[in-house]
């Protein structure tokens, strides 16, 4: 999935090859920032509002001043999407505290870098998917109120990611210190039994993603009750079958955990085709 | 501390103001990377080796190929040492996985960037110090085996940095997940209990520093001998004195926890001392 010719960087529109920043900005320094991906359909980015309002809730909890209003950050997304040509892909909004003092201090900086880029849909991610797992030998701290926000330090999951391809698999599940499933390195994480559907609280540590909202909000319609529940890893081999959401592809069965077969679920597709027609 | 008018980026040395990364560069999307901040005085970097070493060891956990070996890079700090006539001050050494493909996997990253600044002393940078903690709200991973590596993902450090300065401190003492005691944002942690000297050990969760092997290995001839011990906070409140470790400051006495004063330590001081005229 490679970006396209052009970028919107802090309220224009320059090519890719161009955008560039200063090798002092505090994200690259100290992933000092917080980011959002956005599915785009049709040329139209995908619940924007509420990837918006996390963005904006994020920048709140890192005390970043967001440079532009959601607005302007709309037509800027509109603009990059027109003059890219995007149809089908993905929007990433990306958010840096900018230049600062030397050290981890945050004082001083308060010119924050605002960067949204567009990466067209990769071959096959339209898609109905089903994923190979591996726990991750990284685990997250348990309540890390850090967790619940999508911020540009995330070395652990890139970490935990490519331990998982390592292995042969196609994503990393991710336990927190007291050994509980929270997510996985870029999605979070469902799972059913009987006529209920559990999913991690966001009190164990994890990121509340767009489409897990949207799928709390679906499972009534699908007969399903769905809870907040702490569980270990075994629940999941125990279960009557698991998914992950995520923005970019929406709902991603998961075949196998550490080579033990799951059950499938026929809800993992009807959900996967209930996002697709939202 | 302001960085200096030229860096050395990729092998040569650029005007700081030209001194720039692609947007793409996965450092600044996702802290995938990692660096050393290396005391200079007289002109010359202190304890090179111990830093370059740490930093070949983090690279490959990180799975980063060093773009160069250690004496073209140290080649290229003694360039820039000189050229921008730095005496005494710090060399900072980022090393990023480069720009990659979309996503938190490193696949398709192949040329990462590597960056050495070089910052003044800051004015009174040569005292002792005696600093206020705080105790931080953002708890570190017990056990975390990437809290051993000095990464590009320090978003955890920068608010807890921050958080300690809103509430008047200099500085915050960070916890592990079990509620012990494991360093500062910026610094490690050593305490003094009559002959015995105290550092939380590596296992706890937290980033070996050189200075920290430097102290341990002047702790004999100080009289003291050296423990890793598991520790509360309150253990600090009762010990004969507790100080801080880090690269620029060298040894930095702590004056209070969370507004209760310590008890101050000969040994700080000693210590500081013993550091300058190594």
């Amino acid at each position: 999935m490679n970006p396209t010719s052009h970028v919107w960087l802090n309220g224009r529109l320059v090519p890719s090859e161009q955008a560039i920043v200063s090798v002092f900005d505090r994200s690259f320094l100290y992933g000092d920032g917080l980011f959002e991906t956005i599915a785009v359909r049709g040329g139209q980015p995908v619940r924007w509002d509420a990837h918006i309002e996390r963005l904006v809730h994020g920048a709140d909890f890192l005390r970043i001043q967001l440079p532009f209003e959601p607005d302007v950050l709309r037509t800027g997304a509109e603009r990059l999407i027109e003059s890219t040509a995007l149809q089908s892909g993905t929007l990433r909004i990306h958010l840096s505290r900018g230049v600062g003092l030397r050290g981890y201090s945050p004082r001083g900086a308060n010119q924050p870098t605002v960067l949204v880029t567009a990466h067209p849909a990769a071959p096959g991610s339209g898609d109905f998917h089903s994923w190979r797992l591996k726990t991750a030998s990284f685990r997250i701290a348990a309540g890390d109120p850090l967790a619940a926000h999508k911020t540009a330090s995330k070395l652990l999951q890139v970490l935990a990611r490519a331990e998982a391809e390592t292995a042969g698999a196609d994503e990393a599940l991710i336990l927190n210190t007291d050994g509980n499933v929270v997510e996985s390195s870029s999605g979070n994480l469902f799972w059913i039994e009987g006529q209920t559907l559990h999913t991690p609280p966001v009190s164990d540590g994890l990121l509340p993603g767009v489409t897990r909202g949207a799928i709390l909000e679906l499972a009534p319609a699908a007969g399903l009750t769905a809870f907040g529940t702490t569980a270990k890893p075994d629940r999941l081999l125990r279960s009557d079958g698991a998914f992950l959401t995520m923005s970019s592809l929406g709902v991603v069965e998961i075949a196998q955990l550490d080579g033990i077969p799951l059950p499938s679920s026929p809800h993992a597709r009807n959900f996967w085709e209930r996002l697709r027609s939202l």
